[in-house]
């Protein structure tokens, strides 16, 4: 039954306890759920009025329009559209607050927090164009936040973001621009789709999409400035060894999950822990203090302190049921509501921690940034004091740990390159493509869902994907999964890649003093990070002259299910990636829309999304776009 | 039949007509898509990931967690304060577009533009805390929208809205801010609720609605920064003699309908059709050109041209089956999607006019403000050579038509006062309400539903109230609903109201040189200007030194659709004003925000939602708060 819902192997030993216990977990609450509404499942059920809900019959019998005149292309369109916006509104949030933080930084107000990758920080100021030469670092911080924070202010429709104009090829600006689908102000674009899918706006279904397009490239702006400042203040990742899976939970020590996507409090907890070591083992933890990801702020703390990680989306309530747990500290997206209920099924502390994103039944200690050590003692006293109430009969933690090799930002893979061509880091890369040792290069990315077994798609394309020579890259619960399982190790490397990957990956491993092969699938951060893969792509198309369509690249979500995969698989397919889908989206009621993203998209932007939830026929197709490309290119 | 669908009797002539020829109208749309989805109805049905969607069982026997954990509370609150932020999005956009105009004219960009209301400017001026002493009107205007457009820009969490803190009682403020609802920037706030309603986000149902009301505030920010800087440009509308309903459109002229929200255009077509009734002569047209309203753009260009109104939202499809509508001109919102196919039935010019708001199958004349003129122009010669093709044969209008005056301003209602006490012009109002011959003040505004009998709700209670004193104040469709059905005359004043209130509308009408009373409905605009009956009610609190909650004024939207009413509905809460819902609000299946929207924020805000489909309980329950808050105040 469990290989039915996952093949992460900690949930053979975890579910029967939680049936054991009475505790319902995702899975029961997705089985509870069938059969799913039909209508919502094609994107035909429209709630953006009261004089709905209305549904598009499917099969043209009944209603082909809403009561509005709406038809299924106009809903399915505004439907998506608004998920766009969503995912866009979450990571930019998300970057938002990375990007306030640097500002206070600058201005001295944030005692938790310092510039750490100074390098970093004076690369991405001449990034945006701003010049350094004898500034201090605060100063160009202040610059840099500035120069951010204009891409949520900036009310100049014609002139793009800040960020989108810095990192992305001449020739994809210009593809963009004349598509009318560059966002000016991150902010202003979301509201814009919002206003536009109102009732009695826009029902044109290709306008509303190319709508939500500009709004994924706003998400794409949200990230690239999230991940980037995020690197200058907490540090650009460098190759790692942790690891992964609920197996990192210990026994003997005070065991505290952090868990979400933004690693403001996260990076403090980390440091904080360090020194409170002493008052874990004066109550009782042997080990003193344990840190462990969950979710993307696990793969923050993971790339950046080698905190190992725990669990991805779908594994989550898991972790409470080794009972092991003594604090959960969320902070934003993904957190299941779930967790407050389970966790007092156990002497585990809920803690939620940003105000906009409680949770009804969790302890809530409000984050701020000015006073974030304090906050993350706050939160470390909690779980110590839950740590002595808890019950060690009820502990259950599965022995499940993989290792993983992490922290694979664009600057450790350049610096990995560079042990080979020190002059021209991306030459051999670039020959190893040409020569066909490496015949592509794919991304997975996006999520866990219940409509899929839990990490299987990404696992089995890999393994596919790997065996044919292209070089794996990976972030998010993506990037979990491949931990989880086993795929981020050099063992892997030896067991699935093709013979002349594998030697690419030893050249490079060796050179970069690894001792060995790169792990077979490079973890290149949360899901946010996803720009750390557009920044390769782009130095690359950038070398070779090309725009990113011409790349044989390809890009996979395999168990996509949160409005920010929407939106982040929205602005690949715009960046000219052909992007797989492992879970059928919620458009196919409309032929118009299904069109669109599947086929249309691709005369416009040259990517497309491919739906196709068998994963061994999807890694053929990701398999046969890369070779149309690589003869497009002819190599 | 018809009277089950509307009370307005133009539907009588044209249904049948819709019937014959096949045309399906919205009520035909409502009937189809019957019975609607129950889920959906009460709220609890979940669409914002894939893993979805989910739906909570109403009756608790089956789930009551969405897959992710979510409840029926936090699903609801997440569907609500989504509707939230739609509307404040919509009603910002609009507010936004005003806004750069303005700062172009300032610039000198925009020839089609001026400030027609140098007074209204230096007003708002003041109102902002701006210095015009000595500075030419264009600086000033440069100025203004300057600090408005700071409204979408401010990252200071910590300072609300400029368009906020300049026209709300001190208390109010006070009280709004020790509650963490005053919105900082209105595009900002937007795109919070959008993050914090992601999957795995926000899930303590009181702090999503919480945010929700931010997002409601700032909707309230957009709509009177909306309102004022029309104003400024467009004038500042004074009581204009009009004529409202279908009987409006003219056999022989060349009938343009202005439909949707944004008057940037709809001003200039007024302008320019002055220009070309040779044109539209030479062509056949005997009348030459008229222009009728439809909507809110309808109410824009009713209060400042006095252009007849012919729909309201639910009617605006039986214009184009009268067979004498040449063009149909759309700018945003509320414009039905079916309009272009019902077009496409006669020889009506659809036509779109905003890039963000295409219809599938209509004309899209790209508007600029540069070239407004040129567009306009464009516009009416698609008109003109529309009317050319009209067969005479299927012309059918209906002979409905009411006189409506309308223009009731804030300035305009004070202006009218002031000619009883030119000192002092908001005694002779206090005096009557503290007296009683005005027990109270009423304000309707919202939609046409098609869950309920259009106009019916709007009028019957209407007529309840003003038997027993209650001075009306309507906007957007309510005011079209009032119009169209004769209640903006001084017949109505005269068999409708309570006889104190007949003679207090008497006197300010006949000192006003009306020469007779004030209409029993006063027309204060579109269901932007919902912000100018706040400026009446803040104008009186302020002089008696209370706040908003504690005067006799409610609210109603009887018959409310739209996520702008929504939007709308829950600010007029927020600021402290009793707000009646004529139709259920999709809230139902969460006792837990039911619970927060209609008795919670009563103690939160003074205001609270009252729900209530009857017109004539509905009538009695805002009598029954009037009453309530009169004793309060010892009155």
């Amino acid at each position: 039954m469990s290989l039915h819902q996952s093949i992460d192997p900690s949930i053979e030993e975890l579910l029967p306890l939680a049936k054991k216990e009475g505790i319902a977990t995702v899975w029961d609450r997705h089985q509870a759920m069938q059969p799913q509404c039909g209508f919502g499942q094609l994107g035909i059920c429209c709630r953006i009025c009261w004089k709905g809900p209305c549904r598009i019959d499917p099969f043209g019998e009944g209603p082909q329009r809403g009561i509005c005149g709406a038809d299924a292309d106009t809903i399915v369109a505004r439907n998506v559209s608004r998920m766009m916006a969503a995912g866009a509104a979450a990571h930019s949030e998300h970057g938002r607050h990375i990007a306030l933080a640097l500002q206070q930084v600058a201005e001295g107000n944030y005692p938790s927090y310092r510039v750490k990758d100074e390098a970093k920080l004076k690369g991405i100021a001449r990034t945006l164009g701003l010049d350094c030469e004898g500034k201090e670092i605060l100063d160009i911080a202040a610059e840099v936040a500035r120069r951010t924070l204009e891409d949520f202010q900036s009310q100049d429709h014609g002139k793009p973001c800040n960020w989108i104009s810095a990192t992305l090829t001449e020739k994809r600006l210009e593809k963009l621009a004349a598509l009318h689908v560059l966002p000016h102000n991150i902010d202003a674009v979301v509201a814009q789709i919002m206003a536009r899918t109102t009732v009695g706006c826009d029902a044109d279904a290709t306008n509303v999409i190319l709508g939500g397009v500009k709004g994924a490239l706003a998400d794409y702006a949200g990230m690239v400035l999230a991940t980037e400042l995020s690197d200058a203040l907490f540090g650009t990742p460098q190759p790692v060894v942790t690891s992964s899976n609920l197996g990192v939970l210990e026994e003997d020590a005070v065991n505290i999950a952090v868990n979400g996507h933004n690693p403001l409090l996260s990076e403090v907890i980390c440091d904080v822990a360090a020194q409170m070591g002493a008052e874990a083992k004066a109550a009782g933890a042997k080990e003193g203090i344990n840190i462990v990801g969950i979710c993307c702020t696990g793969n923050e703390v993971m790339l950046r302190h080698g905190v190992p990680l725990a669990a991805n989306y779908l594994s989550q309530e898991l972790a409470l049921l080794t009972g092991a747990v003594d604090a959960m500290v969320a902070d934003v997206q993904c957190i299941m509501p779930s967790l407050a209920e389970i966790s007092a099924c156990f002497h585990t502390q809920m803690i939620t921690t940003m105000d906009e994103n409680k949770i009804s039944g969790a302890t809530h200690v409000p984050f701020r940034e000015a006073t974030a050590t304090e906050n993350a003692r706050q939160v470390i006293e909690l779980a110590i004091e839950a740590f002595r109430r808890r019950n060690p009969k009820r502990v259950s933690i599965p022995r499940v740990k993989q290792t993983a090799v992490a922290g694979f930002s664009a600057e450790a893979l350049v610096g990995a390159l560079s042990k080979l061509d020190p002059e021209d880091p991306l030459k051999p890369l670039i020959d190893s493509i040409a020569g066909g040792a490496i015949q592509g290069i794919a991304l997975f990315a996006g999520c866990n869902s219940t409509q899929a077994v839990q990490d299987s798609n990404f696992v089995t394309i890999a393994k596919k994907l790997a065996r044919n020579n292209v070089l794996l890259l990976a972030t998010g619960c993506g990037a979990g999964a491949m931990a989880k399982n086993g795929l981020m190790t050099r063992e892997a490397t030896e067991s699935y890649a093709g013979e002349p990957l594998r030697a690419v990956l030893t050249a490079v491993g060796e050179a970069a003093g690894l001792g060995g092969p790169l792990p077979l699938v490079l973890h290149m951060g949360s899901c946010v990070d996803n720009s750390r893969a557009v920044g390769v792509a782009v130095a690359i198309a950038n070398k070779l002259g090309v725009d990113l369509d011409s790349l044989p690249l390809v890009a996979s979500a395999p168990e996509a299910m949160s409005e920010k995969a929407v939106a982040i698989g929205t602005w690949s397919v715009a960046l000219g990636i052909p992007t797989h889908l492992g879970i059928v989206p919620q458009v196919t009621g409309s032929r118009a829309v299904t069109d669109i993203l599947t086929e249309k998209t691709r005369g416009l932007f040259g990517g497309y999304f491919m739906v196709e939830t068998n994963p061994d026929l999807a890694a053929d197709r990701l398999l046969g776009v890369i070779q149309e490309r690589r003869r497009a290119l002819g190599i």
